[in-house]
């Protein structure tokens, strides 16, 4: 299998597509295209990419594009209790909540696009993106508290799946844009950030160094490996 | 189960969620709560929508909300068989056209929102709008045939499953606002449209007698049960 993913340090989608491969436990290549970059931009570098999106993944000569759909594959391919709690009112919850991450939370996607090199110190969110924060810590609760806890595992519905991967470019928002929430929700960010894949994903972003002008929200401050290990 | 829909005229992601519910063969109620009326608007017809927005299944007292997930969970209730192809690369597929139709395609779905009882003859579809029919185009010849011919049946894989549910919706508005397809696709929009349980929904969204002016689309041409059998 072959994932082809964008920028590490933007792309919040190439994130959770290649969390799943990771999820999976399959091994497979992972393939970058430098978004933004003249082969990007005439479309040469997108010739693989059936929808023109990343991330995408490859396997016997078959495309599988858009995270969500990448999730549901590997989780027939790997099992479905590697990405799926297996109590049917827990799954109906993660699949209600990864549906709504994967069509919603538009304010706060657009506001807080993934930028794993800098912070925003003094970014002020407005009460849209606050509504979808305050929403997504409602979910993380409900899912944390009904499922995750009794579990004696640390994520969302108990074992690490497909719920924490969708979310987890949430996580790197509420930590990059310095965003408001309780203790339950940072805790869980500091969880999810900390997660092994999500470790190693962060570090190769850090070295990325590639130009990109799409996002250019004030304030940015450059972290460094130094100031934020 | 209890399915929670919106306007059958306009809603279209309703109509998906009800399809998944129709297609599972399981018994269940169709609740409709009018869009724009005053409790609508007040927040109390959404009391029973953790996402503020249609559809919603309820079962065993658990809230399943956005269609995408009713189809996951329906096929995990009902049998996967009835919602997805069996073979691995026809699911992959599936699963990919489903999770764009579900993200994606945000030209044709402005420009072009469902409406049941009117049609549009002069509607001017944009560039934009063009290049959305023309991908779903694609996308439906590649599973026809690849997958759908081989079987005997008219769907896109083969037996009606998620991927027709998802794209119910497009194949009226091609109808509605007469987007120029070719053949294949053309004959395909008829076939969904003469699905008995999309037949079924357009019959009673031309019942339906609400005030709603969220969508005003120049040109619009009531039409009759008369004029439109």
């Amino acid at each position: 299998m072959k994932i082809i993913i964008g920028n590490r340090n933007y792309s919040s989608w190439s994130l959770r597509g290649w969390l799943a491969a990771k999820q999976s436990l399959l091994p497979f290549e992972t393939e970058l295209r430098v978004m933004d970059s003249p082969d990007w931009i005439s479309g040469e570098a997108k010739a693989d990419m059936p929808s023109g999106k990343v991330p995408v993944l490859w396997d016997h000569g078959e495309a599988i594009w858009d995270s969500m759909a990448i999730l549901m594959y590997l989780a027939d391919k790997a099992g479905h209790d590697r990405f799926w709690p297996r109590d049917m009112h827990a799954r109906g919850l993660a699949y209600a909540m990864c549906a709504e991450m994967h069509s919603g939370f538009a304010p706060l996607r657009s506001a807080c696009p993934m930028d794993l090199q800098h912070h925003f110190p003094r970014f002020a969110p407005s009460d849209a993106v606050m509504a979808d924060v305050r929403r997504i810590e409602a979910l993380w609760e409900e899912a944390l508290t009904r499922f995750g806890a009794e579990t004696g595992e640390p994520w969302l519905f108990g074992r690490f799946g497909a719920a924490d991967i969708m979310f987890a470019p949430v996580c790197t928002r509420i930590d990059s844009y310095h965003l408001p929430v309780g203790p339950t929700a940072s805790a869980y960010v500091t969880r999810v950030l900390d997660h092994p894949f999500v470790a190693e994903w962060r570090a190769e972003a850090l070295q990325e160094d590639y130009p990109f002008t799409r996002y250019d929200v004030p304030g940015a401050v450059n972290i460094s490996q130094e100031k934020r290990p």
